[in-house]
């Protein structure tokens, strides 16, 4: 891809450290701003695609068929136990794109900074993105800089575009799954959210719950490319696991049913959800993904997606229900789509 | 492109209605955010690609050569006259995908909105993101939706990353830039930046002076096909002509020259300039681009570019000043490049 080495534990570049804040001035299209984007994001991102110094990055790709998708992040606190806003820039929209079927390529950064951020904050951050999309195996081909007065963000919002390719004709869609498919979630549920909302109320557990933010996309793929039978794939962000199934209960017009003692939550997780008066099955992950398999491909997904996967329901003919959870002493409830999330800012 | 019509005098619809402000939940991936995505953002945007539901839109492109960009619009007001933040969004990131010689087919649409705001404010500027696509022939093709906290945004920062195809193989770039080359300016400058900052300072000039947003792909492109030997466009946006001039002469090697005579400027806006103290080399355009082009290309180039554009001067060996004036006097002095923009938030 091209990539250039970096050393990570370089510290901010001393032009930059001139101005150890960002000014409104940094986002006016001057010299300054040429030189945040000189000295702090190209140093970062540092790439032959971003070299062409030009307001559009050109770039080939190697069929006519795409996906595209974008999101923004808005997460606080800026770093928690595991990532930070940087990484899981990255991360959620290199994973959008796995979940289409894609293999991400290039992904875009739009930086929405307050004034006053300080220029080291920003340089890690930088520096953490471009971790994640050599992890990822994107590049950062195109960006821009913006700064709003004091007061008038919060420290700063990112948002990333991607842009994947589609290297085979299957339609990974909410449209293909039917009643029968099993539901398949890669990992354990609602980690994410956890570990935010620890930092954010300064609760200490006895182990540090780390997010779960990573890319999903290598393994994604695998799944498609050893001929597992996958109808639709989603990444468990925002709303939980629970939001999710019933999203695509509903655009499938189907109706789903999983079991409580199937859902991978963690110990820790599930103690701290008591604490905090959450259901983990709302709660956010940023690393896990569902997914809708044929029952004869269940145990060639679950092989794939390795050791901590689980198979937790099925599909079923469409009810009055869209999603019910059969609970550890067999009643079965309905797990309703909820108005908003328990916990804001989470991405 | 499989446009759906759409009644622009309609009001905000009824199940939003219901909620007339934007709540912290409306971001929070539950059926609030299900029902502004579904009965907002997708009865604005209306097209059959953002209705497969996905988080990744599929899409397909005829050539394997892109053009891809990316920004964000956070301009203060919302409202000005000659257009809004949302038709500026769509606007700015489709002319940044001409400027590379790309055709624009698809955009994405990432709104930070601040808990508080009018969904009426929120519909207006959805319905005007849509009427400055369908005449830009662009798709909004996948979104995004956060809200932040009251006090931590400022009503609402949108997004827009954009895909063109490249049709042909000109490279048009910076690094194509040579002595003898001349300066084509598309229209007069200065007029976005004076329209924003009367409504900020409540100006009222004896004729209204409006932004000139609006998109340049359409003449940009009909200057590639027509066989006209452009070298390279950029659209003239924050740091006004200036700015744009400086930025190209460093990334492309060379010093270039500029008469003041030719240079057009409006009269009331240079009257305000004036008046408020700017230079209107320095303000920014939002539909005005400079075109560098062979001396044989001139006259082919101010034909397809209309009544308005004008050779405003040409480019030299590399001097040690990157761009001079030649004043209506005959003087010559630098146009230096300033730290920031004289008008922060312009765009």
């Amino acid at each position: 891809m091209g990539l250039m080495s970096l050393d990570f534990s370089m510290s901010c570049p001393l032009p930059i450290h001139r101005y150890p804040h960002v000014l409104l001035a940094h986002g006016g299209g001057g010299s300054l701003m040429q030189s945040l984007i000189s000295e702090l994001f190209l140093k970062a991102f540092n790439n032959p695609v971003l070299a062409q110094g030009h307001d559009a990055a050109r770039l080939s790709i190697p069929s006519g068929k795409i996906a595209f998708t974008t999101d923004s992040y808005v997460i606080r606190p800026l770093f928690f136990p595991g990532g930070d806003i940087g990484s899981l820039a990255v991360h959620g929209t290199v994973n959008d794109l796995a979940m289409s079927g894609a293999r991400p390529l290039y992904i875009s950064a739009g930086f929405i900074i307050e004034e006053g951020l300080e220029m080291e904050t920003l340089w890690q951050i930088a520096l953490s993105m471009r971790k994640a999309a050599d992890a990822s195996g994107v590049l950062i081909a195109t960006g821009d800089t913006k700064v709003v007065d004091k007061g008038k963000g919060d420290g700063v919002f990112i948002n990333t575009a991607g842009i994947g390719v589609l290297e085979h004709d299957r339609l990974i869609s909410p449209s293909q799954i039917k009643p029968g498919d099993k539901v398949i979630v890669s990992g354990d549920v609602g980690r994410h959210g956890i570990a935010i909302m620890a930092v954010r109320s300064g609760l200490e557990f006895e182990t540090k719950i780390e997010s779960d933010s990573a890319p999903v996309a290598s393994v994604a793929l695998s799944l498609l490319s050893s001929g597992v039978d996958a109808k639709c794939m989603r990444d468990i962000t925002r709303g939980g696991l629970a939001s999710v199934l019933n999203e695509l209960a509903v655009s499938a017009g189907v109706s789903i049913e999983v079991n409580e003692c199937d859902i991978p939550v963690r110990e820790d997780v599930a103690a701290a959800c008591e604490l905090l008066g959450f259901d983990p099955l709302y709660v956010a992950c940023e690393g896990r993904f569902a997914a809708f398999v044929s029952p004869a491909s269940v145990d060639e997904a679950l092989r794939i997606l390795g050791p901590e996967a689980r198979c937790i329901g099925e599909v079923r003919e469409k009810d009055s229900v869209p999603v019910s959870l059969r609970s550890r002493i067999g009643t079965r409830r309905v797990l309703a789509l909820l108005s908003g999330e328990q916990l804001p800012r989470i991405c």
